[in-house]
C-alpha cells in the first residue's frame, strides 16, 4: 500500500476499513468514504480549499455546547436533517407527519399539569393550544407525554439567553385518558436561525436568509406508538416557503385563531402511528 | 418549498443555495450536497446514527486546540488528505513527491544554523540529517526555507508534552549558496497517531491499527517554485504498507545509516517544482 494516487487511493482505504467487524459500520464507513473521496475528486479540491473545510469544522465543533449545537444546524440548513427524517419517517396516510428536531431541544424541560402556562415569563402573544392525541384507528391515546418548546416574540429559546436559570416556553405535559391535552403559551413567531457561527457565514455567503416560519416544536410519546417529532407552524408566515431548515409541511400548517379576549387559541390533533 | 420529501429534497436544497455569488463557492456547495445526500440515502441512514454521527463530529471538533488538529487527523485516517495531496500535486518526473501535511506542525518553530541540533533535548538516537535542494534543472537552490518536525523515540511531537514550554524536534534552517543544508536530530522511529479521540475509536472500531512508519517532516519554501511539503520515511519500517494515514511513496524511503561513531546519517536531495 504505497504509491497510491488519486485513481487508487479510494479503493485502497475502503479495503483498509474492510475489516470491520460490525456490518452495518463497515456499510456507513464504505459508502462515507466513497462519496467523501468523490466529493474531493469532482471538484477537485485544492489543498487551501481542503484547509478551509478543516477550519470550517473545526469552528463548528468548538460553537457547540450544551445548549448550542451547530452541526446539527450545519445539517438543517444542507437539508441533510429533513432528508433523513423523511426516510425514516415513512408513515401510513392519516398519521401526523414528522419534521426535524432542530438544535434548541434540552432534555430535563419542567413538568405541568393540564392548562397551566408553559411561556413561564417568556414574552409573547398569550395564547391556549389544545388537541387531543389518537393512534391511527382513531383511538384516543391517554398518558402520552406531550413536550413542546418554542422561540419567544424575539425569536429566541431560552437557551439563548446566557443568564437565564430557568426554563421559558418549553415544558411536558401528559394527555388525559380522553387523549385530550390544553396548555397556556405564547404564539410562535418567526425567527432567524443564529448567525453568529459558520453557519451564519455559510447562508450570507450563498444569499440565503436565516429565516424559519413561526412553528411549536412538538415531541409525543406513548407506550405502543412510534415516537412523534413534529412542528406546528402558524398559517400565513411569510417564510413557510422558504424555511432556512426545509422543514415545512402543507399538514403542519394550523392559524392561531384571534379570541375575542385578544388572546390566541391554536387547536392541532396528532395522529400516532402504531409501532411495529 | 413545502412537503420535500426523499426524491425531491436534494434539488431543492441544490436550488436554495444557486444564488451563491462566488462561482466555486457554489460548485463546492452543489457537490457537498450531492454526494452528502447521495451517502445517508445509500446507507439508509437512521435518526439514531445520523445522530451518533452528529456526536462524532462534535467531539471531534472538541479535540481540537492550538496544538491538536483532530479533524486533519479524521481527513488523514480516511484518506482524504492524501487524495487531495495527490491530486494537486502533479509533478514533473525528477521532483521530490509530496506527502500529507499532517496535524503535528506548529507555527513559529526555532530557526537553527546549519550544523546545529534541532532536537534541542528531545530523546533519541543522535543523527545528522544532510542534503541539497535543487530546482528540477539541477540548480542548487540557495538560501530556501527548510522547515523540519518529527516525533523523538518515545513516538510523541513536542506538543503532545502537555508541560513542555519550547519546541524540541523541530526548527527552521536555510540551505546555503550551494543549496546544501544539514543539521543535527534524532532519527525517525515509528508511533501511533493519537487514539484517546474519536479517530482512535473509529480505528479501534474498524480493527485497524494507528501506527506512521518512521518519518521525518519537511517543508520547503523558496522563491520561483512550488513550496514542497513531504516526509522521508526510514527504510525497514514495518508499517510502511500499512501507514495509518496512506502517505507512503517508495520515492522517499530512505535509510538511516549508522556510522562508525553509533551516530546514525540520513542523506536525502530534495527537487523542488519551479513555480508556473
Amino acid at each position: 500500500m504505497r504509491n497510491l494516487n488519486e485513481d487508487t487511493i479510494t479503493q485502497a482505504v475502503i479495503e483498509r476499513f474492510s475489516r470491520t467487524p460490525d456490518p452495518r459500520l463497515k456499510e456507513i464507513l464504505t459508502s462515507l468514504i466513497q462519496h467523501l473521496h468523490a466529493f474531493a475528486r469532482e471538484t477537485k479540491l485544492t489543498e487551501a480549499e481542503w484547509f478551509k473545510g478543516i477550519d470550517f469544522l473545526t469552528r463548528t465543533g468548538h460553537m457547540c455546547d450544551d445548549k448550542r449545537q451547530e452541526f446539527i444546524l450545519l445539517s438543517d440548513t444542507l437539508g441533510l436533517s429533513m432528508l433523513v427524517v423523511a426516510q425514516n419517517n415513512k408513515k401510513p396516510a392519516g398519521c401526523t407527519e414528522s419534521t426535524v428536531f432542530g438544535p434548541f431541544y434540552v432534555e430535563g424541560a419542567p413538568h405541568y399539569d393540564q392548562g397551566e402556562d408553559v411561556a413561564n415569563g417568556a414574552q409573547g402573544e398569550p395564547c391556549i393550544v389544545r388537541g387531543t392525541v389518537r393512534g391511527l384507528g382513531g383511538e384516543p391515546v391517554p398518558h402520552a407525554t406531550i413536550e413542546v418548546w418554542q422561540a419567544d416574540a424575539d425569536g429566541n429559546y431560552d437557551v439563548q439567553y446566557a443568564h437565564l436559570a430557568h426554563a421559558q416556553a418549553r415544558g411536558v405535559l401528559k394527555s388525559g385518558l380522553d387523549g385530550k391535552f390544553h396548555f397556556k403559551s405564547i404564539r410562535a413567531e418567526a425567527y432567524p436561525i443564529p448567525t453568529d457561527g459558520p453557519v451564519g457565514e455559510m447562508l450570507r455567503a450563498s444569499k440565503n436568509h436565516p429565516w424559519r416560519p413561526a412553528h411549536l416544536h412538538f415531541m409525543i410519546k406513548a407506550d405502543g406508538y412510534e415516537t412523534l417529532i413534529t412542528h406546528v407552524f402558524r398559517d400565513g408566515d411569510q417564510y413557510l416557503d422558504s424555511d432556512a431548515v426545509f422543514g415545512v409541511r402543507q399538514s403542519l400548517v394550523k392559524d392561531w385563531v384571534k379570541q375575542p379576549d385578544g388572546t390566541y387559541l391554536l387547536e392541532y390533533d396528532f395522529v400516532l402511528n402504531p409501532e411495529k
